[in-house]
């Protein structure tokens, strides 16, 4: 694995990721007539389907973590350097805010926008955690019993997610983060984002601790 | 397999499938204006999902049963000892009892409720039987026709089976006690109970056997 | 392949097929508040998926064809014998009727029913030569490009066919004659099966000629 | 490969995706009660399972291009020959326009139609441009990453589009001039088409060129 085509993949799939998860918000919306039901499942559709495709495209460049917490689970299972977590974390988020401007553009609405969708909570943040530590259970126990399946089990994962969570699992700090910048239906106020991300890097580093010692062993390199 | 890591991951499979279908039934009814079909198609998305992702990561730690109709159906095959068995079924229903209680923390529910949703007649009771004799049938059939593909498969059948039969295919003891600690979308009163498990084990009994013949074998270990 | 147990799986997995068809689409009907879209949105998925479960389970078994049509088309390319047909066609009929009333059985309806659904004229019948046309060529193809994907493209094939074809792709004479005894969502009334079925045969036909030149082959054996 | 036989292919697929884009889209808002967002899920379902269907089955035969965008990404990477890449094009022209008509008689409408609905905008032809850019990007990284996933990717990626872009995803010049001659759900007005066109092209040697990079390779034949 070569560091910039490395960076410029986590970038890519990062802003493909947020595009897909804050547009098809914007489509459901439009097109839902006000059954949130309804425009959840093609919102789920959307992301499911993209995860699947950009994990298996950019995996073989960087991994395809789009995601910090992931970045941190595989930093403390010492399967990445410091600074290649660091560079990862970096364009992670740049990615993810270009992508949700990138959405803003394709639907014609201002690139820049502040949520105002509260989503706050002790339900809400265990949920951030129950998501993120499912997620990394899955990447992590996946890796270990079926490689070749990691993009559709993730996939399926996140798809479950915005259903069985009640914060519909953002489970990523750097979707976090490019949701605070779209008052639309993916939205949340800049002001809950920080006890999102704490909750999700928590949930993380519980599964990274559990599964660890479940798995059974450590696996190297990335 | 090493049983304490076996019924750990029985225990949290079972934790995270209950906590999808409590959950995800939530959501659903919450956001879905009272179309229950609606509901019901995030309902199944969901634990079509979870369930694949789940035996994906965990049957190599334990045959990711996560039913004790489907560890009845390995005890009668005699791939599993009477004692594991016993274990398997005691983590099963603890699990499946905390991860209805996560789906209520989630949600800021009472963490433990009792169901008032009746499910009961021959009709459901028929419906029982039949979903769980095509999940065992599922489970034994793909084992000898395409192991690699068992994941995908159960969880497809259920994703058949919460459409095709009257009473959405509980099909699993496990499931049927932790969801009449629910009184939201996915719950069945307690009293109605006992009648969908002993149907369940009909179901999967008659399974195991008509499969024995068809498939023209018998597999070992587990 | 043994006779005695293809015969079983033919009708065993038609008798489940069935079952789902019927069943997922009274489920639908009563859930989905007059919405059919909705409602075909809950029989495609649980039809997709069982019958991608069904190949799956049963291909060894007896090659999983459930559909009088796709038995025409092997035995035009001589894969099969004339009287291996006939028995194959017989179990499949009957096993579609017993699915049928299977189905009413769990919703608590009377067995055997009538359909009065009127399914006729130009547009249905070449709708089903189409749908049928487009399974055959399908199967054949697959079966030449990737024969473990089988399960998986008749699935998808027949997901895309409820929606793409005006007369929501019967495709199969043996679901056709159940499906006339069933007074529900998916029923067609007993006058217009006919007509049906020779359109299904003729597309079955057609694709078997076009594909085999197309394939470039003949493929022996079932 | 052989050139008559792919021409046939070609033509055959793209014949049979104009068939379920167009189709579906009508049976969608004939059920759907108004609720675009209920009548895109049909459409979206039956595309993404026919692409996956079709390039699995016809992938051997012609690369399964069904796409004039796509088959110009081979030729800027001197995959294709010019004339090779003419003739294709061709097909795939001729082969859409007559899938539509094919929904249209199937559905008992005027077998040619010209559409009235107007897709236009700076945010629709970028969303065309990002749809069309995805779609090349998806192909050429699974070529590399797993070539046996594509025909799952792009019925995937393309599930995903219908929602994440304001243009649902036309992303194929063949798809758009069929388009334009269907007045129902799916349609777009004629003179709207060039610009979309224009965007599909732009996006496809974009991401030819950005891809090319990024895998660091050049893949040869087709």
């Amino acid at each position: 694995m070569e560091l910039p085509r490395a960076l410029v993949a986590e970038g890519l799939g990062t802003l493909l990721l947020l595009a897909t998860v804050v547009g098809s918000g914007i489509m459901a919306e439009n097109l839902a007539g006000g059954n949130d039901a309804v425009a959840l499942l093609g919102n789920t559709l959307a992301t499911g389907a993209i995860l699947a495709v950009l994990i298996t495209m950019l995996a073989p460049l960087s991994g395809a973590h789009f995601n910090p917490a992931v970045t941190i689970a595989f930093l403390v299972r010492r399967e990445v350097r410091v600074s290649t977590a660091a560079a990862y974390i970096g364009v992670q988020v740049a990615g993810g805010l270009a992508g949700a401007a990138l959405a803003h553009a394709m639907f014609d609405m201002d690139l820049v926008q502040v949520s105002t969708q509260a989503r706050t909570g002790m339900g809400q943040w265990l949920a951030e955690a129950v998501a993120t530590f499912g997620l990394v259970a899955t990447i992590l126990a996946t890796l270990k019993a079926r490689p070749s399946a990691l993009a559709a089990m993730v996939g399926l994962y996140i798809s479950a997610g915005y259903w069985f969570t009640a914060s519909t699992s953002f489970a990523n700090p750097a979707v976090t983060i490019a949701r605070s910048f779209t008052d639309t239906f993916s939205g949340i106020a800049p002001a809950d984002a920080p006890a999102f991300i704490v909750a999700q890097f928590v949930g993380a580093v519980l599964a990274t601790g559990l599964m660890g010692w479940l798995l059974g062993d450590r696996r190297s390199s990335t």
